[in-house]
């Protein structure tokens, strides 16, 4: 999908004014309901654009693409989403710490998005709404942005997967649950006690 | 603590007609709130049975303990937790692969227990208070009944907690969010996968 800003009313561009504030939230509204009856991989921009009564260049234009689009709905940081998957990339001899350190530092160390991170493990295991929204998403991300960077690794997306929802299962301990034994390691501890494992599973030997 | 059931009334040993009923029902109620207020480090067989208005030794002749009493407040099955301890147990070469095995059957396919399983792994993460009652016993576990069966193995417990969490991480996402690629596979197939990581995690070189 190519970048339709060109298009887009003239006034949006001189920042965040309270006009565009309302429209923004009027698309994340919409993107929110459409993702959530169609799933991630039917909704389009476009019937999201039309639910919410704007055009389709200014969706493009405020949040890039579906994906942007997606993750501001769940509150999730773009950059971060770019970060998990960039860690399956790399060295392949220190995969297993790289990918640990880097989930734990997304979900524990970054302020900013951490919370709103957490907020959406606590939506997406409570609610089926919000499962049902990740569900495709998450599938998508496996296979088409983290497979790819496990070149040559068999069933790499399924390996990719397991990984980050044990992940996920060692941040909800920390810091969900908060079981003390766990939850008083530091990052490091935890990386030298998982890294290995993790290590194992992405490269099968 | 010992069974003190010979000090229980008469009446209540002849299966569970209404009254019976109706008293596990407050003793259950009163546990969950004693549970939720002290912990489960600091709340007594003794404190609950007051709450209830009954005798502690009732409590025990129809919980056992308080892990028992603990267990049936959380809907869990003492023997799924008796399972998944003694899982850590035994033949350390195949560790690995029992301990994902026994996890996965537990919330996957013991369909009586793993419906009330599930509902518990989606209340801890959602609820806070249920989230604090878990986390005492969580560790209580950790350290009395799983870390003794890791004989000689280094931080036993914070191992068998980081796999532990990583596995309901697995189960999170192939029974809750159920992201295709996972929710589609074996427990056979997932166990290939994940076993040799957790393998390593639990007896390092």
């Amino acid at each position: 999908m190519t970048n339709q800003s060109e298009s887009a009313p003239v006034k949006m561009r001189r920042g965040r004014r309270q006009g565009e504030n309302t429209t923004r939230q009027a698309i994340i509204e919409a993107a929110r309901q459409r993702f959530s009856v169609d799933g991630y991989a039917l909704a389009t921009i476009r019937k999201i654009a039309a639910d919410a009564g704007v055009n389709a260049s200014l969706v493009i234009q405020f949040y890039g693409s579906k994906e942007g689009l997606f993750a501001a709905a769940m509150s999730m940081s773009p950059m971060a989403l770019e970060g998990l998957a960039t860690s399956f990339g790399g060295d392949r001899s220190c995969i297993g710490e790289r990918v640990v350190r880097t989930f734990l530092q997304l979900w524990e160390q970054e302020a900013a998005s951490s919370e709103s991170m957490i907020a959406m493990l606590r939506a997406a295991v409570a609610n089926e709404a919000v499962s049902v929204q990740l569900r495709d998403f998450l599938q998508v991300r496996l296979t088409e942005e983290i497979a790819p960077r496990l070149e040559r690794v068999p069933d790499a997306a399924l390996r990719a997967g397991v990984v980050a929802t044990m992940l996920v299962g060692l941040v909800i301990g920390r810091r969900i649950v908060r079981i003390p034994a766990l939850a008083e390691l530091s990052i490091d501890n935890i990386v030298a006690l998982a890294a290995p494992g993790v290590q194992v599973i992405l490269c099968p030997s």
